[in-house]
């Protein structure tokens, strides 16, 4: 039995997160740099990755011994939820800076851990990886550009 | 080896949801029932949950062929993990109610999961069960105290 849905819906957490939390006015009105996507592109983006991280997730489960490798996928995914929520919801940048390396290290982790068991699912991480560090380098920049502003 | 230390650390994501987004003035101004527990008994039995579900977690992962059942518990913790931000942060008591009927339902599947396992980590779960019940029935019943108040 495939647990690709199940991956799935837990995706759909962060993703909730994702959608009752949104950008609005506060970070309309924050000075972004310019490489800075387009909101629209966000959703897309995390879309494609949650697709991606739930087939990686779902071909490690059928390997033996890999609850660690699934503990981490859990880790990652549960600070992920975490991260919309006290940016947008608390606008609070510099404890969002905070949760995002915390995830990159837990996407990280997690890809090491499937790489032992899957090479194909280690390479499905990857695109997260690429996407956490830029997102990490996005919010960093957003929390020196506004001193101000979120570093409660 | 055992992974309770890892499966507590995630627990430390929906705790740290719980510290970041305080109950404050609003849900001190809410009409709630008697049985209302005091502010300062929640973090107490979140603690004892947090390890009684890691120590549940940590015995099935001994187990073979325990992907649903541990895919179960990822998707009942990252639900945890929205529920403080959406209620304390949004204010959305209904939405609040709604993730919170989710989160018992994930639970319930959780424990149920665990029992094709191990009997005695299905038996960690039940408290947690009741728990959300409890819960369940207190977001609700502030929900229809407050019919003005955050039904967004």
């Amino acid at each position: 039995m495939t647990l690709f849905p199940l991956y799935l819906a837990i995706c759909a957490v962060p993703a909730a997160a994702g959608v009752l939390f949104k950008p609005g006015s506060w970070y309309r009105d924050l000075d972004k740099p310019d490489w800075t996507p387009p909101d629209r592109l966000f959703p897309v983006i995390w879309a494609v990755l949650y697709v991606l991280m739930s087939l990686a997730a779902a071909r490690v489960a059928l390997q033996p011994g890999n609850e660690l490798a699934l503990g981490l996928w859990s880790l990652q995914i549960t600070i992920s939820t975490l991260w919309s929520a006290v940016f947008f919801g608390l606008h609070r940048i510099r404890a969002g800076a905070v949760i995002i390396a915390l995830l990159w290290v837990a996407v990280l982790a997690t890809a090491l851990a499937f790489l032992r068991h899957d090479i194909l699912a280690a390479l499905m991480m990857v695109p997260y990886l690429a996407w956490g560090s830029f997102a990490l380098a996005l919010n960093i920049s957003v929390m020196r550009r506004n001193p101000s502003r979120g570093h409660a």
